[in-house]
């Protein structure tokens, strides 16, 4: 971190700063310019509130030069890190897809869901039970009952069950029944939920906020882990822009930039991306070609009759066909299916 | 959606609305005025098609709405909403002040900057207790102590406090300790919370989040009216743009969309918007010359040595100014403090 | 605006149709089909009142296309346009590869990229010779020098040359010596640059704006093709988001959408997207997973001496590593290079 | 400018970066921690280009701690500029308003809003002669005629006359007829422009961009500077956002910001941000209390018939209306109109 002073900076600021460096048991370093006056601090500065500085009058501004994260961050744990769900892996060689409908809606259609996902080839089933909606007078998800449901399809299936969780008090629930804890893009900065997450040890699958950098993204995951989950799954689903022809754009470049940044493993999710299900194949294709560790896949029987999000969702069928296009790029990829 | 009904339209045909709209699980609400009869449905209505109403006699037609939001907007309530706050007021002809620092920090601290702020004119005092920080590592307020010393606060001033909620597990607190409920810009879309705080009968400062449109806002206040909370006051706080000067751009020009969209007051944050002390009072000056109901301040006694935020917070002396300034503009709007 | 005749109309009708149109100063378009027979109009139809063609007998419907252009989108020309250029193609089954430094800055440089390029499989080469910087102080390119350059390296390699336009006074010079005429992102509504390269009859490659959607694009692409020149390729290379690692967010999903939207080619630009060196490989493989129709991509001899971009160039060595690895995945799509 | 190293990074690299400072005049520091090395330079750096860095394979990332503009920046220019039009200022204590129509459509149109808003108390007249329009297909303005007519109303009516100039083979007919040029908001990149008019000595009304920051807005200006005119006056006239209410996000933020950073004058254009008639006047006001030294305000004398913006404009009643709405804030500011 270094602190820029301003010019003609009041002698008592300068050494206000340089005290509260020493304070925090790091090192001084100064350069004088002709124009300008920066005092550096030498040692682990990924603590250090900026902040402290910049209320200094003297101060012009603060800059980081080291990442605001740790834990998440890959310059302490080089190793990419694979989470275990119910003996399956994310983040290794094998890429992870979970795939299901939005909302679970009704019995059949879970069951019916789980089982053709299964056949194609997925290895995690998603499905809502708890649904976050722009509106009130929107269907909120089938609750409890909805979970229900997606345990006997876990027991049918033998795929473990990824659900989101919306609320610090249902986390009990979860941590019995879910295998993989999803927190929405709208909660990625719910800080009391990244909280509460972090004291489970159940795998959390975040996603990037709708207009959250990747650092922040970061910071997110580092709040879960600095709770003591260690077991973060980081989620690209597409980040708000000015096009309005797609919900939300894709940001595929996030991929290449987590990995080098993070050690965590990173999925991507065309389905709310881009929030029309023609364009689901192609943006999955080009998740796998461009690094991602797996895919979220919106599925469901009857896309026209969905109580959420139909218009993103594919059938079983076009699932199929993706499966197959995406596992030869895979193999380009040196992964698997 | 909204049927109009014909003048002098037969009872039968009203009857055969309302129970058409009761059918679909949706529920009916009535306004007469000397010239019309509207009969209105809550609930989700994308799906209602309107040639079910359209078919009846007496109806002169069906209007699409294209506004998603009902109870936050002003074609049901055409006067403006004026909430009280013990025995205090926001959304009238006196603009509304809420100042105090950030966070909490001590007893010294919140009750000088209490006596100051009330000094200045000041109608409510602001503090944080449980915060919301974008680090794990990041001081996280002093919680349920905090509340105490605002409540202390209170019984030496008599200004009502403002205070932010970020768990639903915290509202009993709230509700028994706390005048005005805050839900932060980064829960704006946290839905379980917005739920819950729509259960109780507290005021309800609802923020904009960051990179939120209008329409969503009002969303969110459907969300806590919906619940039967209708004490909800909006506040413009910035949203994210490109520029990086600033941490926030102020949009004033959501003031007067409000104020034409909705009945509720609606109120601006200039520190939190802007992140920089001295563009506090011209961004207040503008925020009452746009026609805000009030303003939100951060002072702090000691900015430089503030546990956060102390960057964007002005002393007590400048807020002293800052009140005299608005004062003049608020006259030539007709409006006092 | 858009007449549907019904079928079998009265020849007379379609005639009053025409006339209507012409009337008022808007050109006629027909397209007839086995099952349809339609009369579109060009000019501005904004103001145009749709009861005018309703009240005509064979009119089946009008439509109001949302779509405000008309000669750049698939509604009036379903096949895809392929662009020729020196005998070689942009648009068709092969990808057009489109490789070079950012500025041509001597000789040596320029020549010693070209062959390598061509080498390694690229189509095209680029080069820039008057350069749009940001800063006036920084490098403005060769300029006159730069283009004489490129035609000898042109000689040498048998490449077409592709080369930014700044303002239309260089436009003699460029249409006698360039084969593909560059807009660049910054003059993407420059509207008098549009003007002026809708005379000529050179390919014009353009690029997508900063921060415009793709109807934008397709708008400037139509201001050229309504000058009368048709041999637009559009670049998709980044759009400005909130997002800082990377210097813009590459939009991927523009392609999928720009290829249903409009006939016309669609390449990628990895290197500008990025902004960084390491990611324009896995990013040109999304960019061909995705269905782009080619790829532009910054190839410098020596980078780290550069006069501009040196940051996002790659050398010669990892160019020919791209060109198979994205060989493999144009096979995969049934492309080839 | 601070170079931070890469961890590890091979000493040639780092002998490479302090020569590269060497061999531009500046001196260098360095500072080596436990997880970072830090290569400062001393001098003045306004015009170094950091990519020079950048590129080099040891480099982490360069942070600027100096403005890169230095001509438009307060440093060495600390007192604010005023430009003087045929006997009138901008800049100075009395508020610049200029006023007139989107576009000059006939002579009866732009003399009576010229005679209208010289009534009122504008000091300048507006008119668009050559128009930038979205479509190819809407009015383009009249041209020559346009500044014709213009001339005419500023023979009558004594005002200077402020038209947009869109491209660089205009310059000559706008340094001979026209008071003020106006770069347009879709031009503030287009470089070839900003030289052009770098080069002549009539005052230059810059707009900002629709997505540019401040700093970019001020390298535009500096463009125009470093070629000589240093009569520039900045506008704000909206930028894009994702609300969708208005047409652009008015930035009122930027005027303090801009007032701090630069010597420059900076007036506000409230119409075309919002580009909603009614939301005129209540902007302006908030224009002029955030510290605004002027104003641009489109007024037609038939709105709605108007060729262009016509929703966005305002009557001359109200226009008037405006005016004294704003001399009172003006007073409180203490400055006149």
């Amino acid at each position: 971190m270094i602190v820029v002073m301003k010019k003609n900076a009041n002698p008592n600021d300068v050494e206000a700063v340089k005290n509260k460096i020493v304070d925090m048991g790091l090192e001084v370093y100064e350069s004088i310019g002709l124009n300008y006056h920066i005092i550096g601090m030498v040692g682990d500065t990924s603590k250090v509130d900026s902040e402290v500085f910049e209320r200094i009058e003297g101060v012009e501004k603060v800059i980081h030069v080291q990442e605001p994260y740790k834990k998440a961050g890959r310059l302490f744990h080089p190793e990419d890190s694979i989470i275990t769900v119910g003996g399956r892996t994310i983040g290794g060689k094998k890429l992870a897809i979970i795939a299901g409908p939005c909302s679970v809606e009704s019995r059949e259609q879970i069951l019916e869901v789980a089982e053709k996902v299964k056949e194609a080839g997925a290895g995690f089933l998603r499905g809502g039970a708890f649904k976050p909606r722009t509106s009130p007078y929107s269907f909120q998800g089938l609750k409890e009952e909805g979970i229900e449901l997606l345990k006997e399809a876990r027991e049918r299936t033998g795929l473990p069950i990824v659900v989101e969780l919306m609320s610090p008090d249902k986390l009990d629930l979860f941590e019995r029944d879910v295998d993989v804890i999803q927190i929405g893009a709208r909660n990625m900065q719910n800080f009391e939920l990244l909280k509460a997450v972090g004291k489970t040890t159940k795998p959390i699958l975040l996603k990037r906020g709708l207009s959250a950098t990747i650092e922040e993204l970061l910071m997110a995951a580092e709040y879960i882990m600095a709770g003591g989950n260690e077991n973060v799954i980081l989620c690209e689903r597409g980040i708000r822009t000015f096009e309005t022809y797609t919900r939300n754009t894709l940001d595929l470049s996030a991929i290449p930039v987590i990995k080098k940044q993070s050690h965590l493993p990173v999925i991507v999710d065309p389905s709310h991306a881009a929030g029309i299900w023609w364009m689901v194949e192609p943006l999955a294709k080009a998740a796998v070609a461009v690094g991602a560790d797996g895919l979220m896949i919106e599925v469901h029987n009857d896309p026209q009759n969905a109580l959420s999000d139909g218009n993103q969702s594919i059938k079983p069928e076009k699932f199929q066909h993706l499966m197959e296009s995406i596992r030869e790029i895979a193999k380009l990829q040196g992964r698997e299916i």
